[in-house]
């Protein structure tokens, strides 16, 4: 049996969950590739460390040549996260012949394209599987069984810390700081949980999805991109009355000739597969033009689940090595339409104000609201005022409008003092 | 571009999807591929008939012959359905060094050893995506991305028909005979849907399932399997209110060197994503010892999903001809554990049972399900006796118990008169 050397970056909790997945599964994994994988290095710049799992200290190496310039290693696995110096470890490793395995979403995100050419260049593999959606095998399906399909939508539920959250917000009633501070000590969201809750981590693997999909070059920067710290437990229970979950959605929609895309909070409504995902879990739901309407679900995280999918791609390249067959080079990520993110597109719209409650505003609303053709399809106010210098919230769905549009008819009624603030404005998947 | 030849054997509505397929999404297929898929002949019996597609009336052929001794055909696709005579088609095809592709679930869970032990011989594939769960790439899933998993139980929501009459009589309140009706008059169910809703066409899908996922060989007719067609609306009402759906749920479980399985109105608790899948989809959800909790939902059934499974493998093995790369001969379908099904295993059970309403009833049923130490987890009596010789419903949710240990406790209770009869079994799912 043929042995294929594997060279880690990393000893993460992805890194180590790739490791316990090897020892857990070895014969299997041994029998589908017909040769036996071997971990041989990991770097490890801190090995005096005890990082709690069972790993031969032998094979730990603290400088990076150790791994990029050993020619008995046949595929490197970058899991050091961030952009650099990871996409300069990758691109070493490739030029140096060696295939690159990576659950790296930021360095894909920002690098994919230049990664990609090189593995072209020197004829080796870059598979990523790991970096949309954890243990969910979306980026195969995508690249391979589902080539038959040209796909219009992408609708993402990406990240698992905020979904979470989200979860429990909408089952608890509780607000947003008490439920992270819950999911920190749990280990669900990070110390510093700024690029999830803030939806760039959802941002990366949207820009992804929509390359491997739709064949855009869109980078996460120029998608619009909205958080869930900043959104109040009464637009969650506002919500529900209306028959909506809030989910962070990764959304994308390619239609005459240009895509929309969003990373933002956004009503599901119940009926909606993708509504029915809760606490981490992740899913991406998209519709092909013969395939219809698919959906992914798993666990978008955690060390094992990621390490599956980790493992999955050394499984594939090491298929090919021990069959000594011709590399598929089909390139994954796809750059061949010409289309840049035309902002959210036409949605129906959430929308929560507070008024002075006196005669003649809702009447006022409705007739600004008509000006800009913005149609309400219902309404509620909840909170009776007391008094005539008193305030209420009024929540409206207003029918599929531009965002533009829509942003223009609020600034006139806060303009003419109809409304007092606008409190919330959140897109509704239909 | 090199052309790869293709012959279709059927003109049925998957055949006409998957030439509508290619022709759809021609463009984009032959880019991922490198080559140009051609198909060249179809079989078509009655080439007389007008099937309301846009086939050139050129290729038909009304001999089998013509496409299996065909020299120029690369891949045989048999879309025919049944076990006979597509699988002695499908062998002679690849006995002739033909690929072979398939969305028959009656044939390879009939047959699929044979016919794959005479792919290898002739090295050459054979492949069947769309022969379980339609548009859902979920044979390629478990069979390349998730290698690196063992995994340990199958939930399955594999056949359309049936879902979508349960999901009818939960919503809209029907009887099954109204609801069948309406499923045929719309083209969802067949005029002879004995294979549907007596859960055969599940059972196929289940043993193909077992076969790759857990290695093991157990043919269809082994697996405890009853349909929904004596299903009452009552049961569904109840369950509802017991917090469940009742879904057609094929369930497979290996634990301590067994498997159980089978295929039977289960019920599926709301919280559990297989609950919210309804309608004429399908799912299927694993759990891997590392990806953990996974599931693949999608269309299980009609022309176009199905043609989109049928192209993607057709896609697939036309990239390796395109290649002249080394076939991937590892089989897909496995028979390594020698395991059979022992049955359904250890559940909750629901079960309804009529009663005379007469004073110490429930204490005798009691204390028989105490002497089996079946434990009663919950219990409601709606209905309201009108006098001494009247008889009402009981329904019970018991906790984990083996079936054959609850049927001996009917039994007994039946014996003894305690109850008029039971009316119901079903099993739940955690």
């Amino acid at each position: 049996m043929k042995n294929i050397n594997v060279g880690i970056l990393g000893i993460g909790n992805v890194a180590r969950g790739t490791y316990q997945t090897l020892e857990l599964n070895r014969s299997k994994i041994e029998q589908a590739t017909g040769a036996s994988i071997q971990i041989t290095k990991i770097l490890n710049r801190r090995p005096e460390l005890d990082r709690g799992v069972n790993i031969p200290k032998e094979i730990y190496v603290t400088d990076v040549n150790e791994i990029l310039d050993d020619s008995s290693i046949d595929i490197v696995v970058e899991l050091i996260g961030g952009i650099e110096p990871a996409t300069e470890y990758m691109a070493r490793a490739l030029k140096a012949g060696k295939h690159v395995v990576t659950a790296n979403k930021a360095a894909i995100a920002a690098n994919g394209k230049m990664l990609q050419a090189l593995a072209q260049e020197n004829n080796v593999l870059l598979r990523f599987e790991g970096s949309v959606g954890g243990g969910i095998p979306i980026i195969n399906a995508i690249t391979t069984s589902l080539l038959s399909n040209e796909f219009d939508e992408i609708l993402g539920i990406l990240n698992g810390t905020t979904n979470y959250i989200l979860t429990k917000m909408s089952d608890e009633g509780k607000d947003y700081a008490e439920v992270l501070a819950d999911a920190q000590k749990k280990g669900l969201a990070e110390a510093d949980p700024t690029a999830d809750v803030e939806g760039i981590d959802a941002a990366n693997k949207l820009s992804i999805l929509m390359s491997l999909i739709f064949g855009v070059d869109i980078p996460p920067q120029e998608i619009p991109t909205q958080g869930i710290s900043k959104l109040s437990s009464y637009d969650i229970n506002y919500a529900t009355e209306f028959g909506y979950r809030v989910k962070l959605l990764a959304s994308a929609k390619k239609q005459d000739g240009s895509v929309s895309c969003n990373v933002q909070p956004t009503l599901v409504p119940f009926s909606h597969p993708i509504a029915a995902v809760s606490n981490e879990f992740n899913a991406i739901y998209i519709t092909g033009n013969v395939a219809d309407d698919l959906m992914f679900y798993g666990r978008g995280a955690g060390p094992l689940p990621t390490g599956s999918a980790v493992m999955g791609d050394i499984i594939g390249i090491a298929r090919l090595i021990e069959k000594e067959s011709a590399y598929d080079m089909q390139p994954l990520l796809r750059y061949d339409a010409p289309l840049r993110c035309a902002g959210e597109g036409s949605n129906q719209y959430y929308i929560r104000v507070t008024v002075p409650d006196r005669p003649g505003v809702l009447g006022s609303i409705s007739s600004t609201f008509g000006k800009y053709s913005v149609g309400i399809k219902s309404m509620v106010q909840r909170a009776e005022g007391d008094g005539e210098n008193s305030h209420v919230p009024l929540i409206f769905i207003v029918y599929q409008t531009e965002r533009s549009v829509l942003d223009q008819a609020l600034r006139e009624l806060l303009d003419n003092a109809f409304v007092d603030s606008v409190d919330s404005v959140m897109r509704v998947q239909r």
